[in-house]
């Protein structure tokens, strides 16, 4: 049995972190506005795959009180990842792994420059859930993991993690870092932003025949970045695959798109500004992703209030 | 004394026929749903350069009732185009010169196809009009009308138009047919499209800086596919000069997004889909300028229902 970590317990953080409490490993939850509730009442996952509810959950309020953690999952929406120096530390040991179950691409390197010893993993969550009363978080649909190895020497311990969510009943699997992150942008920076944009959903993106050609021009860019960028096993047709898959979707609210809806902060750096920025620095140039960050900029409140940490509602791709 | 026609009598037709008229010329203008109205009211002009009114104007409900004209001015939205072809001929001579006061890049080669016989001639408006009830035009601020030969082979004759203008109060000067075009195309692009695309309005745009850099990205496509494309005296700066003219500009709506708001045909194809098409013919490639197009046939309705003709509201740049 290990010790989890689970910083910031929302519809991501109360799902995973709820799945693994259920199996039986010791996970130690951080909430923010819904710890007194959860002290009582415990969480309550209701989900697709079968509900379930966890009497005794081992709250906290603050990391400071937190045990030391092998592993510590960091599900904070990324607009709070400068908080991450102060909640982190607590919670480290040598032999910590952190996974950063997050959205966006550059997290990780920019997570190990805050600690550079620290053994990171990239979770990469194909989930649709949502927090929307306190301590009971609503799982929609999907729900696999994939962990993508950024800075974990140890290879032991990696499929240990596996296999604690594996047995946890949560589909998951190892998978090559860089090209499961650009894999994952192909899909997200367009919808997530478009949808935004549009004020629409991803279906009806699709349906109009100049949104859909937008969208493929849009994947196509970020397929050639990180081609360009050295990202393997990604090609054109990567993009065909995923406009076929989100036809499939039902109508489909990205999580920026939630975020925009219920006017919290969006994930605009480490979507957007982060990604292209490492394009223009390898002399790559998307002039049609460029141009949604630059609406995105418009259209996000000119000061964005900080949410209070582990406060999520609605979250999704 | 010359017979001029007006197709069209909105908030730009009235404007200048009214003023055509006043000062003395034979103005013949045609109506849709003021007919009634101005028959029996005549035609108001509020100006900021000075107010008058028309007690006795020669209004038509049909262009067969029409006489043949010296001049004919269009100015139907170039969504009503197709019209051209029935509205036009009763009032066509031999030596009828036809003004196409219409936005857009490609009008006068698509109206000459259809009438390959006449002259014609641009008129790029500089005016901030609206016609918001019956027979009443509303003439907020700029008004001068610059005029592109594009087909008239008898100079004479177009010196003489412009100076009825000018006898008439109208600021007005003879510029280069393509130079004009694509000089106003460099602020029509970008504006008219973005204060659709993000519902907003152009002082909005250029105080936050990510939408600022946009419009000027947008601009140099414009310049740069106008260069292309042989445009002579156009260069780069004249982006700077248009943020600035913008920058001194009250808070203004675009005559795009005052379609937007009133629910009629956006004037997609002239602004936007017809340019587009001859820079990807000469080769060249406006990413930025092609998602404009993209998001605006999204947010545009499906199937436009074609206005009145000549019912205008509300006309700007």
């Amino acid at each position: 049995m290990k010790k989890y970590g689970v910083i910031g317990t929302g519809a991501i953080g109360g799902y995973y972190g709820g799945k693994l409490a259920r199996s039986g490993q010791d996970v130690h939850f951080l909430f923010h506005s819904d710890y007194d509730y959860v002290k009582e009442h415990g969480l309550q996952v209701d989900s697709c795959d079968g509900s379930f509810h966890l009497d005794q959950v081992n709250a906290y309020s603050n990391t400071a009180d937190m045990p030391p953690c092998d592993v510590v999952l960091v599900c904070l929406k990324t607009t709070n990842n400068h908080l991450l120096k102060e909640l982190l530390p607590p919670l480290l040991t040598p032999n910590t792994v952190v996974v950063l179950i997050q959205n966006g691409i550059g997290v990780e390197a920019d997570v190990q420059q805050m600690f550079p010893e620290t053994a990171i993993v990239a979770g990469l969550a194909f989930i649709c859930s949502a927090k929307t009363e306190p301590g009971r978080v609503n799982h929609q649909f999907y729900g696999s993991i994939n962990l993508g190895n950024y800075s974990c020497q140890d290879d032991v311990r990696l499929h240990s993690i596996l296999d604690d969510f594996k047995n946890a009943g949560v589909e998951a699997a190892l998978v090559s870092y860089d090209e499961a992150r650009w894999k994952k942008a192909v899909w997200n920076m367009p919808f997530n932003g478009m949808t935004v944009a549009l004020n629409t959903q991803t279906n009806k993106l699709l349906q109009n025949p100049s949104t859909r050609r937008l969208i493929h021009d849009l994947m196509l860019e970020v397929i050639h970045a990180a081609q360009h960028l050295g990202v393997s096993n990604l090609d054109e047709l990567f993009a065909e695959k995923m406009l076929q898959t989100t036809d499939e979707m039902t109508p489909y609210s990205p999580s920026m798109k939630l975020d925009y809806e219920f006017h919290r902060p969006m994930e605009i750096h480490y979507i957007y500004s982060r990604p292209l920025e490492m394009m223009r620095n390898a002399g790559f140039h998307a002039p049609k992703l460029e141009m949604l960050e630059e609406m995105l900029r418009f259209v996000a409140p000119s000061s964005p209030s900080q949410p209070p940490q582990g406060e999520e509602k609605p979250s999704g791709w």
